[in-house]
């Protein structure tokens, strides 16, 4: 049982920026990774369509004997982690949202910020999930939806990625915030640009490590931590081109090996 | 025969201002359109998963009675024009790409460039056949992958399109062409600020219009040209948000009405 593999899918390659702090967390672990790189990105799909998709990798997850399912993508976590706790009732499910909560909990602030997909951020699922556990919290959304293809595509640490972020950021909403959830698994990428523009001034809730942790003590308290010898890592995608091999190692921050895993026909 | 509607399609509404060109010329035809948008962008997914969409879509448009199939979509035309072709002999096809290689043959240009998706680009199809058709122009091609998102986000005529348009367009490669192929048809909405670049110097060949004509010469010679009462357009995807209702908007110029139909499930 202990032995088995930590189930973790996103909607395509940038669950892999939580797959990477897992494997730094917790290096005693394998993973059986899926990216459903077929429908990405789920940013811009309904919420009927990410819970269809959701469940159907869940069950391959499931197929290939995981311990433990981890939801690492903000749409699918924000859209569909409610019905999936519902329907695989017998199945320990993570999401990246409820741990950056229990997080922030503790931390007293007055004002948040958060930035996402326009899924997860028309979902008001961070908004509503802060100010149910603390009451006093503003919590301020902003949709950021050009920031995940210009990541893909390369614009970091230069003058359009500066200025698209100057853009969005400047939005007066955000104005006053103490921390800045980075609602979507690839802004750790240009976590340190987005701290620049704060002056290095405020909070970057960066969900990756949190959410690594998170994993940590429940498999701790499950006692389900492997002692033993640990299986190879297996990373799925539902689509596949040289493409996604090249970001994927962009966001694992190591190398990796990509199989397509036909799930939709 | 003839009142029958023309069939439309492309990943997501972008193919809409091909639509919008097909009404102002050939305003007494009726248009059945289908945008993938559970798929989208197809300009990041395998030549094969595009195959396998447009084969179904092809069948949805035929289905409703469509006189004639047009693939409104570069990257589909690129990457599974040539399988339609062969799969559905009996069906008149129309795409993207050989209106376009069909004008330039008689404009004897000596380099010519080709935006477009990673998808377009890396099948080499406009650099084929522009120079098995005109041996002695030179094409050069340029994935320029962040437009779709940028213009679909709303970022154009500001700063931000303009460094990022500027960023693409300075490539080297780019030197000297007397033409730019638009290879998105997307890029129609930024064409001004394209042509800008090049001082308003080079032809920007923007296919929408092209294509449309190509339409109506062909629908002329088959005599299938509709001198009849027009049927109700008609707007399928195969994803619905209001977000897709707000950018189809900006790309038919004018209003929609967007039906979801569930081909995929």
């Amino acid at each position: 049982m202990k032995e088995r593999p930590i189930g973790i899918f996103d909607s395509g390659v940038g669950g892999l920026t939580v797959a990477h702090a897992i494997k730094q967390i917790l290096p005693g672990e394998s993973i059986i990774y899926f990216g459903d790189t077929a429908h990405l990105p789920y940013g811009d799909k309904s919420a009927e369509s990410i819970k269809l998709y959701s469940r159907k990798i869940t069950e391959f997850l499931l197929e290939h004997n995981v311990k433990v399912v981890l939801v690492a993508c903000n749409s699918a976590s924000a859209s569909a982690f409610d019905i999936l706790k519902k329907e695989f009732s017998q199945t320990i499910l993570i999401d990246v949202i409820n741990p950056v909560v229990d997080y922030l909990a503790t931390k007293h602030y007055e004002r948040i910020g958060v930035i996402g997909t326009k899924r997860t951020i028309s979902s008001g699922t961070y908004e509503n999930k802060i100010k149910n556990r603390t009451g006093e919290t503003t919590v301020v959304s902003l949709a950021t939806p050009l920031l995940v293809p210009m990541i893909e595509e390369g614009f970091i640490f230069d003058d359009i990625s500066n200025a698209i972020i100057r853009t969005y950021l400047s939005d007066p909403s955000l104005k006053g915030i103490q921390a800045l959830i980075l609602g979507c698994t690839h802004y750790p990428i240009i976590k340190n640009q987005i701290s620049k523009i704060f002056n290095f001034n405020i909070d970057i809730v960066d969900s990756a490590r949190i959410v690594a942790e998170a994993l940590r003590e429940n498999l701790e308290k499950n006692d389900l931590l492997n002692m033993g010898d640990k299986l190879k890592d297996q990373f799925f995608i539902s689509d596949y081109t040289p493409y996604f091999e090249k970001i994927a190692r962009m966001f694992f921050e190591g190398e990796i090996n990509l199989k397509k895993a036909d799930i939709w026909s």
